[in-house]
């Protein structure tokens, strides 16, 4: 998990919008989005072994191989957490919680570089 | 898994609207949205045979049991993946990654007719 | 899970926007929110139980622990659920279907006061 919180919200303060929403969308069916605790890696580091152990490579039920055993988990981890999210702006900024960072999670094992659209609304 | 991409893209296109955000709502608790790989069925395919097997029936811990060996499993398949989803509008167009295409997922065996809530705001 | 749909509607029907978008976020990375089935609280019961089973306390891959053993499982629990949703608005009031119902579900064991943010757009 990559925290993009810092591009998000300078994207954001560039609005110059007071209140409003901000939406995320990945543009990936094996990278996700995630708002989790953002003080304490081993928090993220839990979450991510928790998710692989949910979903793991291998798995004999898995038809769709073609692409890889990293493949259809990707998918599986993508469904479970979040493809798209919206965050309110209040004054500004992002009104997100004292400990939520916005996260990228990346799914597959080469991570090639991953779109996420930012839509900014009054 | 039913694709409704093409029916949203024709909502979207009919709007005239070039910026903005398509909001989707699912207005039950035994169905949901899924955004996923829209190539090869085989992906869906494993995607609800993991659900199938994750939130089983007949699990003995069910206690809300009264419409069904599928009704609960329903609930808890709708509630991991999302009731809700918002995907921008670029150039007129949902800003679909290649892969992504969007799905109803059905959880329960006898289909009836579902209603998904379709609003688009530039 | 509490459910807060009565709270939410009332600030719809204040904000006076006859068609539109409400949505929901939870400044928290321990509690969520869930749309579903609420007419039969055994419903929730049964998703309550199976979060905790899913995600369960005392897990020994846990290394995010010193907040104490519900506070990891929180955290999983929170990014399989929803940290925020996004409900349409239409003749002034929310879309929701027949069953469902806006829970917040709180994952950790000694609730304190949670903040949900509500943003009104046509």
């Amino acid at each position: 998990m990559t925290e993009i919180t810092r591009k998000i919200a300078d994207i954001v303060s560039e609005a110059g919008v007071e209140f409003g929403v901000c939406t995320l969308f990945v543009r990936h069916t094996s990278a996700s989005l995630v708002i989790q605790e953002a003080a304490d890696p081993a928090a993220r580091h839990d979450l991510e072994v928790w998710l692989e152990r949910t979903a793991p490579e291998n798995d004999p039920a898995y038809t769709h191989t073609e692409e890889g055993p990293d493949d259809m988990p990707s998918h599986i981890r993508s469904m479970i957490t979040s493809t798209s999210t919206v965050i309110p702006i209040t004054d500004g900024k992002l009104a997100l919680g004292t400990w939520q960072g916005i996260f990228l999670a990346e799914h597959r094992r080469n991570t090639r570089p991953r779109q996420v659209v930012v839509h900014i609304s009054p």
